[in-house]
């Protein structure tokens, strides 16, 4: 019994999950077609390590178009299960996931797009996933990369648990530029917040452009799937979201928000010393609130004895406080990086085994 | 469509479960039949909130036994995927596990005793449920109760991730025991081994004679649980277990257990002081080392920045450390208590339910 997998999207993590597949031998999942942007290739038999020449310059390899590619992918669907797996972060693919499913396409993904921009797709998507015996979709990757987050809170709202609160710290970025910057330990030596976010650019951990971290929308995205899952009809519009980039830089280009941040640490540093006398410490957080309808994105303040003020490096940490758990469900450790992504796709798509070989 | 679940064993849990399954109103799952060690009703419509009194005192009640509980769910099996439900933590049930699966019975159940006792029991397990199309077998509940600590584990040994430790405070118990008796919160008072060890057996928190927390060997089932999904062949053999009740109480009666405990408090004092002196505090841990292929379960210190020492309460929690996770992939929160113990059965069911209506 073997499950098919055609992939859109071969950068770091397209290629890991290949990696993880084929290193793992194993033989549920078959690897038969790739594509990037520009090109694409589709294999009667798996593929196999050489797949990046053979998609790049092998004699196989033909133009990239999304109708192309699931035109190509008509005879593996035809045998086995087949999964499409969109590795990319683009809205246009996002916006073919009803095309997919309506021909019986299984969908796996890491991109958010599909799950926090328009409503209609987002109905349109569950809609067509949502009777017994439906193609299916899974998107663990989306919130926290492999950690189990979104099993999780599918598994208290599938069996009508009450969520209560959502809260936790969804971007490895901004965990480790505010576990680095606020901290209650007194052997760790002050820094200044342009000096982090200096050294987290340098590390490789912020997007080309921080601000695209510090404006909080990726964590907005994040708090909207995981909303929605709980009974939210949230949106960009719907999320009150602090943007923490000073007013001033909003504007400025790359290399002048860089020179120019310095002159607001004194802003930052008088924010983390008024937490730090109250034995608190700053940690920008996604909240979702169900009860009242609201979900936010802020920087915020947690007591020393809080998981989040112990939080290290660039985790993730996500707390779900339900009628059942009134002492919070909490899911921590490693949110970003090729590694445990591919690991939540894998995760996704051995579970899509499991449902269609019964 | 509907899965069909007969419960053998209707206590706090089992009672629990039926009534989140009737609240909830689920489409998806029919209690059909219940039995405790003497009676047994079973049903051709779904049980209703009556089912209590209906299996005590009416018409059709009938004695229990195995077989005959076993032979009754003819019908259902027939019509539905059947589950059996076990809610016992008796042994005698879990030696019929292969009976139940030979005959194409599902099974759900926090007894531990199937995957922490006879490894060839286990095995047979393994056996009759490792095929495409096999009955399924799901336990979620035998460790942290509804915390995902299981399927989690079985995601990353599914596709490959290496193990390298799995560590946790396996029982509330004895997590509520330690994060009361060793703290480094200078503002807490501090409390007698004995008076903690009091205190929880009030709130009923251990079990009736706390020795049966204390000795360890609840903790050593869970790590072997653990033990042999990470890939050994743990026994209670092959577990290491820091046994801490004093030896010379361990053939106690158990009022002399109480009422003599006290003459230990300097003795586990002097083991927190120890602790404290050098920034640490003392947790009760088991721990799995699948690369040395160790198990253990002992009296550990942590530093106050490891999130083992900064539990709550009496919550459970779980660090993975992976080849993929080496900030590991941490879990918590309540791990005891009926109400997520149940939910953590309603979810196994949940996934029997869509594993069969593909």
């Amino acid at each position: 019994m073997v499950v098919n997998v055609a992939i859109v999207g071969v950068g770091l993590v397209g290629s890991e999950f290949i990696r993880q597949v084929l290193t793992t031998n194993s033989q549920k999942i078959a690897v038969v077609a790739v594509a990037n942007s520009r090109h694409m290739l589709t294999s009667a038999t798996p593929l196999t390590a050489s797949w990046k020449d053979d998609l790049n310059s092998g004699s196989s390899t033909k133009p990239f178009s999304l109708d192309a590619f699931t035109a190509s992918l008509a005879a593996s669907k035809a045998a086995h299960p087949t999964v499409v797996l969109d590795c990319t972060s683009n809205e246009a693919v996002a916006e073919y996931y009803p095309t997919w499913l309506a021909a019986g396409f299984h969908i796996v993904t890491p991109n958010k797009k599909a799950f926090s921009g328009d409503l209609a797709l987002y109905r349109k998507i569950k809609e067509l996933t949502s009777q017994p015996g439906s193609p299916l979709i899974y998107h663990e990757s989306t919130v926290g990369a492999g950690l189990p987050v979104i099993n999780a809170l599918n598994d208290l709202v599938n069996t009508g648990d009450k969520i209560v609160k959502i809260e936790g710290i969804f971007s490895g970025t901004l965990s480790y530029i505010f576990n680095n910057f606020s901290t209650l330990e007194t052997s760790a030596k002050p820094v200044k917040f342009s000096e982090v976010v200096s050294v987290a650019k340098e590390l490789g951990y912020t997007e080309p452009d921080p601000r695209d971290d510090l404006n909080g929308m990726d964590v907005a995205r994040k708090v909207i799937i995981l909303g929605r899952i709980a009974g939210l009809d949230s949106t960009q519009e719907t999320v009150k979201v602090e943007n923490i980039v000073p007013e001033l830089l909003r504007n400025a280009s790359p290399q002048d928000f860089m020179s120019k941040l310095p002159e607001f640490d004194a802003h930052f540093e008088e924010l983390n010393k008024e937490a730090v006398r109250s034995g608190q410490v700053l940690r920008y957080v996604g909240l979702v609130d169900p009860v009242n309808g609201k979900s936010s994105v802020t920087l915020a303040r947690y007591p020393a004895s809080h998981p989040f003020a112990s939080l290290k490096g660039s985790d993730n940490i996500i707390a779900f406080t339900t009628e059942r758990f009134p002492s919070p469900l909490i899911i921590q450790g490693s949110g970003a990086g090729a590694a445990v992504t591919a690991f939540g796709i894998y995760s996704d798509i051995l579970k899509i085994v499991e449902r269609t070989q019964q």
